[in-house]
């Protein structure tokens, strides 16, 4: 690795930086109207393993990509991730009390300052985004990455699928397709974020990242079931068992546990193979598919 | 004026090209997730007066914009306003089963589908108007405005203060800054999104604008309550009464009927005044202020 810092340490910097830059693009919670602000801030900072900003910095130092530029880009993201939770959390859709070990925003406020805020995390994810102090074309590219990724035929055409699910039987097909919208059109979105921050991915190198993202994001749903079925509230952070009590079909419900850890695997070794065209610049994506599929909440 | 025709006719094409230009940028209903894409489509087609749209139409012939760039604009704004009614409308917020003579999203669906059509369509408003194909820059600054105008301090930020006005007496002053947020700031960027779909006004003319907006803006709140209180549910496609109902405070509430009337005029004539350093080519916007200060509903 060129800057040869460990992966633990990496990630802690880049945890740092993003609290930091968060931190900074949120408008202050002195400022008018107060409570929303305070609430947009308790949704975002503070929280959550910065999945998704991680993979904008490891895809970023792949194409040199300048550091603020990085920073800025997985604000945008996160942003667009905190939002989906506050609004994913409210009782007309999952009705979850708990967050990152925190009562949830609806909770901890009130309903209609959890649906503002996440409204305007959404607004907030752009304006961050078209602020970007690189060149325009790339910086555009970005704008229409992000919000299509968030969108109808993005995350929240995934969540309404996943919505529309309870109660029935999913194929395996059916449910990669509900988890490539709800979570991995995010996750693609943020290594292609990361690499738009250095310069234009050329064609090989747009293919390799899709099949990478393709199979981090089939992972990272896959040991999330692991985890709702075999792991506490407490080690999550988040209620746990709650997708069998929903009556959701998960990997877990259609393969069983022993054969969705075998399928994590295989995914983590697809992910290793797509970035196979890539030196050892992509080391930072190759730790971060170990992480997805190795972690523990 | 250079296309000649009577504003009526003017309205009615833009209104026109309005209708289809939605159409065409919304997911078509048949598209997975269908339920979504439908719900989208209802909030967003056949209704409405279209101001927005209008708006960005008058000052964009001001500046000389191409059609197609002040339909995507235009289309873009719209997208922004109809979420933030859906969102308005759910039982969290303000309760309302009734808008533009139709069933509100969530009664017409479901609250999920509400939610998550509004959330979906803010999106899609960025979609479209990261593709406008025009000055990459002038799009960025586009995209900058229009999310700013969304955002906690815009249009997100003046809705949770009226949230938090609601049983509370607000000065004339606190409820200009309210409506300023929740209502003005979108139609301030709907005009700058149609001046800049021509080119970058230039400082007395960006100056002149921000006057004329934000009279018309005032304004539009005044006509607003003035209607709630006079006009009747049939007249108006929703609700009337509801703000005293709801004991919000209003301009009528404040001023009083004949001094709310008055306080309209003279937002009318400030409006005109703002737009004096411009020749005819401006009188969609004059035509505009008349109109939206002596509308019935």
């Amino acid at each position: 690795m060129a800057d040869r810092i460990s992966f633990e340490d990496w990630m802690q910097s880049v945890q740092t930086t993003m609290e930091e830059t968060l931190s900074t693009l949120l408008p202050a919670a002195t400022q008018t109207p107060e409570r929303l602000h305070d609430a947009m801030r308790y949704a975002v900072l503070d929280g959550g393993k910065r999945v998704r900003p991680l993979l904008v910095f490891a895809a970023g130092v792949l194409f040199d990509a300048p550091h603020a530029a990085m920073a800025r880009a997985g604000a945008a993201v996160e942003m667009i991730h905190a939002y989906s939770l506050v609004h994913d959390d409210m009782p007309c859709m999952d009705n979850d009390v708990l967050r990152r070990g925190k009562p949830t925003v609806h909770v901890q406020y009130d309903e209609a300052t959890a649906l503002l805020a996440g409204d305007a995390l959404q607004s907030q994810a752009f304006t961050i985004l078209s602020r970007q102090e690189i060149d325009p074309e790339r910086t555009i590219q970005m704008l229409q990455i992000l919000s299509e990724a968030a969108g109808s035929l993005g995350m929240c055409g995934g969540q309404a699928i996943d919505l529309a699910s309870v109660g029935h039987n999913l194929s395996l097909e059916q449910l990669e397709q509900m988890h490539g919208l709800k979570t991995g059109a995010l996750l693609e979105a943020s290594v292609f974020l990361g690499c738009l921050c250095g310069r234009f991915p050329g064609t090989d190198e747009a293919r390799a990242l899709q099949a990478y993202t393709k199979a981090i994001g089939l992972a990272f749903q896959v040991v999330d079931d692991i985890l709702d079925a075999t792991a506490d509230s407490e080690t999550l952070g988040k209620t746990a068992g709650k997708d069998a009590a929903d009556d959701k079909p998960t990997y877990v419900s259609i393969l069983g546990l022993d054969q969705s850890r075998a399928l994590a695997e295989k995914l983590r070794l697809d992910a290793h193979q797509a970035l196979g065209l890539f030196d050892e610049k992509a080391d930072r994506l190759r730790q971060l598919a170990d992480l997805i599929v190795q972690r523990d909440k």
